[in-house]
């Protein structure tokens, strides 16, 4: 069966896209961590970071950094934090999380509700923020 | 001021060493979150890592994604997660940790007290894990 990030890949669910490319697509996490998480996805289905071959993972990381790039453009933040589980969705995906302190980063802590318009607008702020800056897109 | 890392790459502090090319040095996180906590570091000292160029990021990623292989295959896990938070040390690096559930990642939580002889243990069998899986090396 499909991963549910092919299935978003398909466009058979949707959401809060905030950059794309022929061979990766980032979208927002509608569980964030805190507001601006973000996932970075191959659309090449491989369930583990590292078995993805040294091309596509020099490909998606290079993607992700774009992509941090513009988060940090739009989501007020000192860094913007990068992590990989791997353990939830069968499919490779770095989560991208802007963060001002260590604790930003945890998973196990309460997180923020976001309401659809919330959502909404941070992935349109993020859009245009890597629109902006790789405009030959 | 040279980072941390920076003095361990010239040797001015020691480290349980798991696995090193001309470009990058990988070695034992000393307050680990889980035994066989791994930092990959590239001897070029930059803070921020999507301030990397881009080959020195692919490059940095293949290298630890080499050195995961030799951590998945030295320490029983289901997986290695990476996380990357860069407010500590001003010196871009990529934590390795081998995980079983997802809670394993937690920087939060205690920590494993581990004995220098254990420390040892573990990057030797690292080490020998990278060396048995790249013996060009």
């Amino acid at each position: 069966m499909a991963s549910i990030f092919s299935r978003i890949i398909a466009g058979e669910i949707p959401c809060y896209k905030v950059a794309e490319d022929d061979k990766h697509i980032a979208f927002l996490d509608i569980n964030p961590v805190a507001p601006g998480h973000t996932l970075v996805v191959p659309k090449h289905e491989e369930p583990y970071i590292f078995n993805l071959p040294d091309q596509e993972l020099a490909d998606f990381n290079i993607f992700a950094k774009k992509v941090a790039k513009a988060v940090e453009k739009a989501v007020p933040c000192k860094r913007v934090g990068m992590t990989v589980i791997g353990l939830e969705v069968p499919h490779a995906h770095i989560h991208l999380i802007p963060i001002n302190v260590e604790s930003d980063m945890s998973f196990n802590k309460v997180r923020p509700e976001l309401s659809a318009v919330e959502l909404q607008g941070i992935s349109s702020a993020i859009a245009a923020a890597y629109s902006s800056l790789y405009p030959e897109e």
